[in-house]
């Protein structure tokens, strides 16, 4: 399929851990999306996945990942929120503003997940933040976030056989099918060559590339999604509309 | 208008100066989409173009940029191809193989222009290059890459008055526009904010940035109107088609 994403998007609460369906299997998070049947149906025929990726992440899937119930305001974490989360958010708000802004996030959560390259930390800023709101994340924001780092850092490990850190590109697609996405081989591959260097070296993504493929596809997606109510696979998109949703993936200042 | 590129994009060698029309004017590098007359005119009145733009350039743009006859060989420089232009190449082209990769760009337009960016080296050789070669730039490519930089180079240093080497979002606006782009405010807006640095200063660009700009704007402008034929404004596009228009423009590794 060329975009399925099987996470309820309808809240930004609930990066709900799912298994990634079979063509025709239904798990209770699929997406209206994956559930068109055509659409889904053809691409997902066409979706080489190994049995890997099924057989060792249905299992997995159970094991992590905890849903928080809806808070009704973004100022306070929401109930049940890991004590480690709100430590982590609280240790780096040093004037208690309840928001943080990009360095800062960079600091949350260099010492559980990964020190993320500030591009990186921007795309998690532009994607989890409350639209209202400026460049900053607040606690029930970040616990969201957190909650999808731990989920995205679970599949990664999964897929990063050796423990070297890094996984490759057919690993990136296993990965990102895991994290909810089918995006089609000629689509992987434009993904993969932007972290080519050159050298002829097989291209290989540490945890931050990973983390950013899959915002980078997950925001590109949901977007277009949104214009895609019936889920038909295309959209008609204003010259406007079109540049609104692709220039915030875009350059930021180095 | 959204979009307006007043160059005649289907050869690269044409990258020639044009004087930003007014609505209703047509110049002689007006393209179709320029001229279709409901979508331009509703564009147009709401462009909120300064008279700056349109007084001081109309009586520049006549003095710089050369046509180059078409070539029938990527191989070879055009007719008439300054020998500066072939020097600088072929001061880069050490192993004399006709092609040139993203480090020797980099070098050969630095003492002209700008030491670049590998970013924007990239954006470069991604919508110059030969579209069935790899990453690399030929004697023709490199002919209308550099054409187009002067004329760029030349804009740029119209609106920046104080020679500080820095333009404003106002006046990349009116620069943008002088390189054959009226870009909605909004747009604008989002486009400069990926250069704010988040310290509340006014933001600023430097020529690099321009640059970026200028050929995230013209990319990807040029990728939707090759969707949109009859020059509506809007376009259908399938999913696989949106995301491989996207994706080139988006991250490479650092």
């Amino acid at each position: 399929m060329a975009y399925s994403n099987r996470h309820n998007n309808n809240n930004s609460q609930s990066y709900a851990p799912s298994a990634p369906s079979f063509p025709g299997e239904q798990s209770p998070y699929t997406s209206a999306a994956a559930a068109a049947p055509n659409y889904y149906a053809h691409h997902s025929q066409s979706y080489p996945h190994g049995t890997t990726t099924t057989s060792s992440s249905n299992s997995a899937y159970g094991s992590y990942g905890q849903q928080y119930p809806p808070s009704s305001s973004s100022s306070e974490f929401p109930a049940g929120t890991h004590p480690d989360v709100i430590r982590s958010f609280q240790t780096v708000d040093r004037d208690r503003s309840g928001f943080i802004d990009e360095k800062e996030l960079q600091q949350a959560l260099s010492s559980t997940y990964h020190r993320f390259s500030l591009r990186t930390i921007r795309l998690l800023i532009f994607l989890f933040k409350n639209p209202n709101a400026p460049l900053t994340i607040g606690p029930k924001e970040f616990a969201a976030l957190w909650t999808c780092l731990g989920q995205w850092q679970a599949i990664f490990q999964r897929y990063d056989k050796d423990r070297s850190g890094k996984i490759d590109s057919f690993e990136l697609r296993d990965a990102l099918y895991g994290i909810g996405y089918a995006i089609p081989a000629s689509i992987l591959q434009l993904l993969v060559s932007k972290y080519d260097d050159g050298s002829g070296r097989r291209v290989e993504l540490n945890f931050d590339s990973f983390v950013e493929c899959g915002l980078i596809v997950k925001g590109l997606t949901d977007k277009f999604k949104e214009k895609d109510r019936q889920y038909t696979g295309s959209a008609t998109l204003s010259y406007d509309t079109f540049m609104s949703m692709v220039i915030p993936f875009l350059v930021s200042y180095n």
